[in-house]
């Protein structure tokens, strides 16, 4: 075939993939309204709404043409294209695979499963009832192996699980470095646990008017990036980042009057997800080769604005005069350790999601090894309350008192999100291995946090990170910035080093 | 073909126009978001966002499968079906044609130039250059009659084009009626601007804060109605009730600190729009039976609550206090009589949509004529400007300064809406032939508006005109529910005593 009808398929290509990318950004702005501003008596129909919706993405995505266009662009010469190009050609391939090689009635029963799953954990989370669980998980678990095995064949199912989040993820990689963090971070919790220090985080406990929080947020937001000509901040129950398009990215966080720190940190989190999708490459935004990398990479963006940069020591000496101006009653003459240790504070829980960056890796390393062997059928769904509890006592050191606030704490499994998990803690490896690298490129960057300048680190994040959109696997994009693969020393080091310090260790 | 044949025939059919609708409503939430919350710099792509969506509507629009269902349907017996079903079947057929019968070229180049036709006309308007927007506005005139052949072959060109607004509707009855308004308003109007009463509308400006005025208009739209669990009240730069479904109503209105009274019509205003869709028949809420049945209906609706409640004696009575109390430094000491007079002020003017109630019909006369002698080609577009001018002076005794005031100053042409003018006094006149029938319904109306009781009036317009949906034609709904066709004459002496009082004529 000639370049010149090979340009032509491209076109043909790109045309029918940025019909769906927009037709998706409908989408998500639907999504978005539904969790921030819908009346309420409209969810019954909204499911509806979107459900047609999805049917037409659907139709878009299987969309035989795509199939035959793609064949054809590999029967040619695919060194006809840039990298860019090269790129959506193979992004377009990896997704028509995904959505063609799964029988229609295998995807309709885990649709099905994972719609009603939802109401049967979120009612047996209710009413401490695991055993109301367990049988919908057992057949999620078989759904979803069931797919692995078309989805990719040549895959481990629980691999295959891990790449729809994590492409490229293994097994073989994953578990020696979460036996690693294991190995350090246990003796360190422990040893947190038996330092005399405990930080006062009691004036974090007030009374801070929600339209003050709201304004801190922005203006913190705003100081570390986030393009508010090209986004929103509202308020939803979870806070997310959503919205349909580079050019319009909403983050939303929530409020309660008697705290302000932890919606400051959702707005942090969030307008580091934000950053990633307003960064993205200009002139693809909407083709794939543009879309965040993986949900691991994502996470390292929010994880770095929240850890790296917001729990610094430099971003509270910046920032504990305005939180002073802003809250007087309940800041006024909390000294600056004080803020930076409170806001550290390293405490471990039940619940995952209220977690702190030392033990949360250990919330995560519990479900994946669950994961693993439900996977592999070591061990067996109905023994996951005893299990689950153990290996919290063995690894953090607290037992919760119901599978409510345990094993049945978390929605993931009841949508059938298997492999998910681990993102969250690569997340946090992949912010911290940034940090190290960063720490080389901007040598005064303490100095640059203390003086509230974060235009250098989000342009060093933009170049090296946002901009690469998928042009890179995870650890190729890993080693093209820190010139390391993924590394847990990195991490383990950190962590050691700063909470060492705190805790006088 | 056998009943059970037809039933699931129709069943297929209703699958179908069900996912129309849904996509229909994503579309309708897309549009409020846009012009509500969207962060600016999101507009582009926006427009390729809800370009894809509109593509995917139109496929679902002529969808062959629903025109061979429809013709099947007519081949069998109609008589299976109930007066709902007959009439969802009539109006697939009649969306089914309209998208089919217009070949696809005549819609592509009417799409194009509707679209640049608004930049057109934006920056003629912006720098009073009529001449620069008539070469778009013949050609809109040469396609549009264009596409009357297609789609009515059998009506006039105008009568098609205004068909699209007020189904039935024709100018055969249209002129004498509004030859009737003119004869009757023009001395009206003269009447009142020589009368020595001039109402004192001073009070009105002032300074109203913007929180107080949102109450303000939340606590009215809620009392005449508005369910805010299904639906909402947002600021937009112009005011519209829009939302995706009859669950999801959502209405704007705009805010200026300088004058509370222009916010709050516009808010009881689109109130009476969304209580229409509120109360849209239930069961059949994604089919067509239970749409709102056309423009003039729609805004009989509209100037039900704006005109006939809200500007009524008894709602200010009602009001008066409330306003006081949120506006003390305007309000204190307004008599009834003042505030009665002052909302309803007669004051002729250049432009349409400052317009009040008497002159309003004066505005809609001129432009009908001048687009029925455009269409039957009796005055050609060049000659425009003289024509509005002198008809301007003739009717309202007014000249506007400029044709960006004058001919210039309306949106609808831009965008090949011909025949849409009409509706607006069209729905005057429905809702005032309506309330004289609910006022026989209703005996003691003016007590119930005294006392704030709005749940009779809005009961009577859900049973009697809502939940009709499209049930029946505007001339036959307008009969069934006052017994009468359209009759100028209770609009007229609607007008020429509550004026005669105000300004003691």
């Amino acid at each position: 075939m000639n370049s010149k009808k090979l340009k032509d398929m491209y076109q043909q290509l790109v045309n029918k993939l940025e019909e769906r990318s927009r037709l998706g950004g409908v989408m998500a702005t639907m999504h978005w309204d539904q969790e921030v501003i819908m009346p309420k008596a409209a969810a019954e129909n909204r499911s509806k709404q979107m459900a047609a919706l999805a049917g037409v993405l659907h139709d878009k995505s299987v969309d035989v043409e795509i199939g035959s266009l793609i064949d054809k662009l590999f029967e040619g010469d695919l060194n006809n294209f840039t990298e860019i190009e090269q790129c959506n050609i193979y992004e377009a391939k990896r997704e028509y695979e995904l959505e063609t090689k799964i029988p229609k009635q295998l995807i309709q029963e885990l649709a099905e499963l994972s719609s009603s799953g939802h109401q049967v954990w979120a009612k047996a989370r209710q009413e401490n009832k695991f055993e109301d669980f367990a049988p919908t998980l057992e057949r999620l678990i078989i759904l979803k192996k069931k797919w692995a095995e078309f989805a990719f064949p040549e895959l481990d199912p629980y691999d295959a699980n891990i790449d729809i989040f994590e492409r490229g993820m293994r097994m073989e990689c994953l578990t020696p470095i979460f036996d690693t963090l294991k190995k350090e971070l246990i003796p360190l919790i422990d040893a947190i646990r038996k330092s005399p220090i405990n930080p006062d985080i009691g004036f974090l406990r007030g009374n801070f008017p929600i339209d003050k929080q709201e304004a801190l947020g922005r203006i913190i937001s705003k100081d570390i990036g986030f393009d508010y000509d090209r986004g929103r901040m509202d308020v939803s129950v979870h806070p997310f980042c959503g919205g349909g398009h580079p050019t319009d990215v909403r983050i939303t966080t929530r409020y309660r009057s008697e705290s302000f720190i932890d919606s400051l940190f959702a707005v942090i989190h969030e307008t580091g997800h934000g950053l990633y999708e307003q960064g993205r490459m200009l002139g693809f935004m909407d083709l794939p080769v543009s879309e965040p990398l993986t949900m691991a990479i994502h996470e390292s963006q929010s994880l770095f604005w929240e850890r790296m940069i917001g729990q610094n020591f430099y971003f509270c000496d910046h920032y504990l005069n305005l939180f002073v101006e802003t809250f007087p009653e309940s800041m006024q003459g909390v000294s600056l350790d004080t803020l930076y240790a409170a806001i550290n504070r390293c405490d471990p829980s039940f619940i995952r999601v209220e977690a702190d960056e030392v033990t949360y890796p250990l919330h995560i390393i519990l479900r994946y090894e669950i994961e693993k062997e439900l996977f592999d059928e070591s061990i067996s769904v109905k023994d996951l309350p005893d299990i689950w509890n153990y290996k919290m006592e063995e690894y953090l050191g607290v037992s919760p008192p119901s599978n409510s606030e345990g094993v049945l704490q978390d929605v993931h499994w009841s949508g059938g999100a298997f492999g998910y998990f681990p993102s969250y803690t690569l997340g946090a490896m992949y912010a911290c291995q940034f940090y190290s690298k960063m720490l080389l490129d901007i040598n005064d960057i303490s100095k640059q946090i203390k003086e509230g300048n974060f235009s250098c680190i989000k342009k060093w994040l933009n170049d090296n990170i946002h901009k690469a959109g998928r042009l890179y696997s995870p650890e190729n994009l890993l080693y093209k910035v820190t010139g390391d693969s993924i590394n847990p020393d990195f991490f383990i080091s950190y962590l050691k080093q700063k909470y060492g310090q705190i805790y006088s260790l």
